[in-house]
Parts: structure tokens; C-alpha cells; sequence
């Protein structure tokens, strides 16, 4: 089973439902590229329409790659060695599609959805059964606008515990941990 | 179950190994917060013995408790409000004991203990045995100290996923959501 997973900053919605783009923050690269790693992901797509954005998420990236950086702390660099930035969704589904010669099948995540179509094991029954790789998108800001919704295949069910009496506002940060243990954690 | 966490900013390790005190960083408060309202924990402590971070931690947590910050994101302050910081490991479980009338369990998690007691099913019936409260403790930096974990019942099997050969260098983070959604998900 092969899964990609996208970080989404466009198109995104604010507290009140707009479309807005949010800024990348330094912690989701480096947290959401250890927890990629650590559960075996194919790749890691940080996606912002903004170039300077990108310039930034690239010069950061760039930072571990020194030998310096990478001598202090060669897991890091490990780590963050299977994230890029990417301009939009639709150019991460074509890099994949380019990769593993077919489109993926795309994986919504999201805290307040209508409706969803099952929970973490229902998925990989459906990407085992079908073949194809996964792209698996999350969030930032208020969650994923209505637009990137209209690409997936497959929603996600939320986190909720029973303790918490239906409190789920976990951040994305360890959305995608919880996520990715239930797919592969042993 | 009644479960207590801390996160830990001494006794720690740095990368020699050597006693060190680290920093507060302010997405541990919130992120684990989140994590921890999430999955219905009683309490969460910040652990630091330097009065300066204690001032920050607790102005941040004050921020969140103005009627401004509450009308924008009522969530946030759910969180924030079993969040707490106290100047000792000891100090934590004094309260835990106030609280409960009897002192806690302690387990512990790293990610290269020598030797372990268990996953967190094992320390699940442990506690539910016991009939005690628990406390469990994330180690920043490089880890908890030695002299931290001389204090342990129970030593936690790290996160390692078949998939990433070995590679388990999660953040603090993503270790917390993930041991914390494996005892309370659902």
C-alpha cells in the first residue's frame, strides 16, 4: 500500500466558511515529515499557491540538507528528506500520477464533515482492494474549502473519543499522527 | 480510568546525554492540550523549575481566558483550561495525590529505553487492576534523565512502525496524540 499525503494551505476555509490561503508554519514540515517517516509514506506534499511561501518552505528544507544540519541531526534530515512543496493539489496528483503510472485515489480528512464514507480501515480496505496508491489531504486553517472536497473519493471519519464528549479539535499536527498509526502503526 | 500527563522540561537529556532544563515552546501547550481534551484527561502539566517560563506558560494560558480570545475560539480555552504548570515532577504528583487521595502510577515513554514493561494495552489493565490514577510522562529534548525514570512503574514500548525500518524519531507531539488515541480511541 502505497500512501502520499498532502499538507493543503489553498483552497482552505477561515472560521466563517470563506475561501482563504493559510501560511505554512515551520512545525507542520518538520512534525507532519517525522510521522511521515516513521509510518513508511511515499512522499510528503506541503501545497501553497504562494511563491514566497515556497521560497520559505524550500530554504528550510534546504537548511538540513548542509552537512552541518545533517551532522547534528541526521534523522532529521531523513525525515524531512520525502517532503517538497508543491503550487496546488492538481500538481501533486500529476507528480503521483507521474510516479506510479495512474492517478491516486484521494483520501478528504476533516473535523466537521456531513456526511463520511467509513474510518481508517474501510480506506485501506478500499486502496488493498482497488491497487491504487492514496492521497491522503489534510487541512489547515478551518479545514479543507467545499472545492478540494469535490476531488475525493473517499471522506474520512473524525477523531472523537468517547471521554471527550464529542470534543475533536485536535490539531493537524496530530490528526495526521493518529491517522497514520491506525493505518500502520504496529 | 483517571489519567494525568506531563510533559516534561526537567530532568531531561541533551544529545550527550547530559542533565539539561529545555524551553517551553508554545505549540506543546496547545497541541497537547488539544490531544489531551481530546481524549478526556484529567490534567495536564507542564513541568519546568525556571519562574520565567512558568510566567510565560502561564500568560499564554491567561490570553486564552480573556473574554476576546474566548468569543473567537471557545475550544481553545476548553483545552487550555486542565492545562497547568508546575515547577517539578514531585510537585505534579503531590497534586495528583491530593486530588485522587492516593498517589498516582508513573509511567513513562521514550524512544530508546533499554528495556520496557509493555504497550499501552498492558499498562491499560495494569491501571484498571490497580484502581489508581496514572500519570504519564512525554520527555522533551532528548528525553527524559535517568533520575526521571528511577521514579517509573511502567516504561512504555515506543512507536515504531514496521514500515519505516527502525526510524522513530516522532515529535512530542505526535507521540503524545498517538499513545493517547491508542489507550482512549475509539
Amino acid at each position: 500500500m502505497k500512501v502520499y499525503l498532502g499538507l493543503v494551505h489553498h483552497p482552505i476555509k477561515n472560521k466563517l466558511g470563506e475561501l482563504v490561503t493559510t501560511s505554512v508554519t515551520n512545525l507542520d514540515i518538520h512534525d507532519i515529515a517525522r510521522s511521515c517517516r516513521t509510518f513508511g509514506l511515499a512522499k510528503y506534499f506541503i501545497i501553497t499557491p504562494f511563491v514566497a511561501q515556497k521560497e520559505l518552505v524550500d530554504s528550510i528544507l534546504g537548511h538540513w540538507e548542509q552537512d552541518k544540519a545533517n551532522a547534528f541531526n541526521p534523522d532529521r534530515q531523513d525525515a524531512l528528506s520525502i517532503a517538497s512543496c508543491v503550487d496546488s493539489i492538481e500538481t501533486a496528483i500529476s507528480q503521483i500520477t507521474e510516479i506510479e503510472g495512474q492517478p491516486p485515489l484521494i483520501a478528504v480528512t476533516g473535523a466537521n464533515f456531513d456526511s463520511f464514507d467509513g474510518d481508517i480501515s474501510q480506506l485501506t480496505k478500499k486502496i488493498e482492494k482497488s491497487n491504487m496508491p492514496c492521497f491522503l489531504l489534510f487541512g489547515t486553517g478551518w479545514g479543507l474549502h467545499p472545492t478540494a472536497l469535490l476531488k475525493a473519493d473517499f471522506k474520512l471519519s473524525p477523531i472523537i473519543s468517547k471521554n471527550a464528549g464529542g470534543y475533536n479539535h485536535l490539531s493537524v499536527r496530530s490528526a495526521v499522527a493518529i491517522y497514520l498509526d491506525r493505518m500502520f502503526g504496529s
